[in-house]
């Protein structure tokens, strides 16, 4: 099981009085403007919920103790399946998990620039995560400009799964793509249990309309769910919110809330709007499939009002993500947030001072789940190889951090402090010998060279350092072994879902 | 009145039984180890006081009953003065200042490189620094090699005066350097006293022995008192201690703490010993003159132990931070936080990285005085033009966070949200019109641009961007008037110090 372990009081940045506040709120929201769903499905479960739909506007109008009711079905607390089960973790309670950057359309190194994504590039970069042990769950993904939109989700969850250990970030755009990657979830799984000699096994699972009794009562995939805000879900985002649920899957429910484009300018409003949106959804996958795992997303930040771009790491989004957090908290839902983000075009001061200060809010409102933790550049347009091993010493740093201080009279050490005596020195000491390892954390990336040696290496800023530490990992990368028959029945399902894909163009 | 209002519950990261197990290790440590002073007078104090000293190995052995009494009779919150009244600032209680780098012997900027410090560059930086308001008190200080070691102190605080109407960071290195300092100010407060009609004047104040009237009962000025960790004030500290106390000015007492090399390596340790001298040193303070404003500091970190230089940035830097906090407010004391520092040799991604990490446990720690909050580069040795304003833009960020998110129906905006409605967009409402200045903080580095933009603008890195806008800062600075019968007063003494300086070398 992997991810760390939070043991900060969380912090609460509104007030009981506000909390309340905000929540009442969103239930007029709710109960008065209403949702939009442009999906005919989702108005008539909610029909058949026993809420009032409003057919011809698409509109759900939602009761406030049916409101609270349903979204206590929610599980807490889950587990999240890995094809090892090494990298399982667990979303809620005391872990944050780690997750690197997914959907950018382009990909960036400082040697070769700025691109468009492809297939190669992102299989280098999900090598590359697979080497950072403090990315738990998810695998790097980028917009593969190279391969046919209308199946490119096939081709890319299919490399995920065979380069990396990790839990999967599924596509829930729409029901066919949706579809597909539980198909493929199902196979892998069913592949795991074969060799386990359990169930019939993944050829089974790939034939036909493939049955997905092997993941039917295991979470082993997430689907992002962001609303079209304000108060709406479009057609796609609605299908592949009721296949996930139906299929016992995560939702990460994540509005899209951009203060003072997508919601009211001030963040009390943009948290209200936020909490409406959010609940509607889960409200949505526990009518669908009551106990439904998900998760209450966040991703709510400012509007950079000169050029219009979402502003990333400033105090805005610190306090969206605590406000967010906290109101999750009132729920019991396990809470995703917003990552580490930045508006800078490169790994530089303005990255690595955004991405600290989008990182520590997440740490404080105890946030179970960080998407984007590593590798995001330019607002979520880049994937930086550099940026990667950049970010990933900043979640090291956290993994640290909460090891804590534990007070002890081995870590009080008195006799050691009367050995040395005033004016001495402990740099000799059988206990500094014995504690130094665990006691600091080591970089990898970070210079503490005397000014004259790191001038003489060349006088190396992080972001040039980044690009050999980026290297050396790529190249340790060991492809881990898939079950052959699982590899087959994983390929054969590709390429005739390609082809009926193509057929039906 | 100047500083920012940090509104967080503070983060205690022992917990109440680790709280008492340091104290209870701390005070051990002083009743069996005891703290060396080497300075006969502050012996002889200790020992009028009822303390236990051993003359020959200058140590002292401290009751812990006394030592509690003792500490608890310096001030929770003082009120520390500046020059100009609009720039007094309040330690304790609160609030957080803000104070700029302070001691390094390098000056860099982007184009000239990194040079050793003179005063021409460090006018320059107390100009810098005087056009950023975040910048709440103090000045910038290099150890200007272009002038006499032995009289620079004059001419360095007699150009910050001039400078700036900021409150002042003394020297409090030994008797002499201490008495020119307490004296500089007094001259200085009893010219703004006489301006306004009180008091005798500066050249009164100049003339002879300088009588200290005018600052007896204001703090005025700070002195940094260091331990030579573990376990002693050696004579200079302790000289420098008794003076300022004397004069009712303010002891930031600040043990240097390298876990591994000056305490033990453990953190725990770490924070027992330096809680140990921390209270050895504001107990001095305090048998010189009770209520003697003292801050309780702390520089803790760790030791890169590949080249033996303090780790800063680190996770065991923000363990050190809060748990060292933790012990202040345990003691009601006012307490200085070791600063927005950093190990890296530019402004880069590891600066930004480590100086965020580093100010984010200050923050959640509730520290009341960050030293070096702005400009400090490689360990402490360089004081950078460029980081001067990238750190600045990190303070404003903190700025806005601590205005929150008000919860109130004009912010929850339940009708802006009908109006809208589904699917509509809250650009060109007159809510947002409102509220967006007040909202949004409005970064004048970080980069939001669309990535062509950018690359048209010529694809400038912060660190770039940086060099631009210390230029304009600087252009923009005017000289506060100092009225001019204090102005020679002060240039008097200082020439006369210095002649006097030369005649007994």
């Amino acid at each position: 099981m992997r991810g760390i372990r939070n043991t900060l009081q969380p912090v609460n940045i509104l007030s009981p009085e506000a909390e309340e506040k905000v929540h009442e709120a969103s239930l007029r929201i709710l109960r008065d403007q209403g949702v939009s769903f442009e999906e005919p499905r989702a108005l008539d479960l909610f029909r058949r919920a026993g809420q009032r739909v409003d057919d011809a506007g698409q509109r759900v109008y939602f009761d406030p103790g049916f409101v609270i009711e349903t979204a206590a079905k929610a599980p807490q607390r889950f587990v999240l399946h890995a094809r090892d089960p090494e990298w399982d973790v667990t979303l809620g309670g005391d872990d944050v998990v780690f997750a690197p950057v997914s959907g950018p359309p382009f990909v960036a190194d400082r040697e070769r620039g700025r691109r468009d994504g492809t297939l190669a590039d992102q299989n280098d970069l999900v090598r590359l995560a697979e080497t950072i042990d403090v990315l738990h769950h998810g695998t790097p993904e980028v917009a593969c400009k190279d391969l046919a939109v209308e199946s490119r989700h096939l081709d890319i969850l299919g490399h995920q799964i065979r380069l990396s250990r990790k839990g999967m970030i599924g596509d829930a755009w729409g029901t066919e793509r949706a579809r597909d990657h539980l198909d493929m979830m199902a196979i892998l799984f069913a592949g795991i249990d074969a060799a386990a000699g359990r169930g019939r096994g993944p050829s089974s699972a790939a034939a036909g309309a493939a049955p997905r009794d092997a993941i039917a009562d295991r979470p082993v995939i997430i689907g992002i769910i962001n609303s079209n805000s304000p108060l709406r879900y479009d057609m796609t985002m609605a299908e592949g919110l009721i296949a996930y649920a139906e299929a016992g899957q995560v939702n990460v429910i994540t509005p899209f809330i951009m203060a003072g484009a997508t919601s009211p300018v001030t963040l009390a409003a943009a948290v209200a709007q936020q909490n409406a949106e959010a609940l509607a959804a889960v409200i949505l996958a526990q009518i669908v499939r009551p106990g439904a795992p998900v998760l209450y997303g966040s991703f709510l930040t400012g509007l950079e009002m000169r050029t219009g771009a979402p502003a990333f790491g400033r105090p805005e989004a610190a306090l969206g993500i605590l406000s967010s957090a906290q109101m999750a908290r009132r729920y019991r839902l396990p809470c995703r947030g917003g990552g580490v983000l930045t508006n800078s075009k490169v790994a530089d001061h303005q990255a690595g001072q955004e991405k600290m200060n989008m990182l520590w809010p997440l740490l404080l409102g105890r946030v179970h789940y960080v998407l984007h933790a590593a590798g995001w550049l330019d607002g979520g347009l880049t994937a930086s190889f550099e940026a990667m091993v950049l970010d990933a010493e900043m979640l090291e740093m956290t993994a640290r951090f909460f090891t804590g201080l534990p007070v002890n009279d081995e870590s009080l050490a008195l006799e050691v402090i009367g050995h040395v005596g005033a004016g001495g020195h402990f740099l000799g000491e059988e206990h500094t010998r014995r504690h130094f390892k665990a006691e600091f954390y080591f970089p990898t990336l970070a210079d503490t060279e005397a000014y004259d040696t790191w001038v003489k290496k060349g006088s190396r800023d992080a972001h040039e350092r980044a690009t050999a530490r980026w290297k050396k990992l790529l190249a340790s990368y060991q492809e881990p072994r898939l079950d052959p028959a699982t590899d087959e029945a994983l390929a054969e399902f590709v390429a005739r879902r390609t082809r009926a894909i193509a057929a039906s163009a």
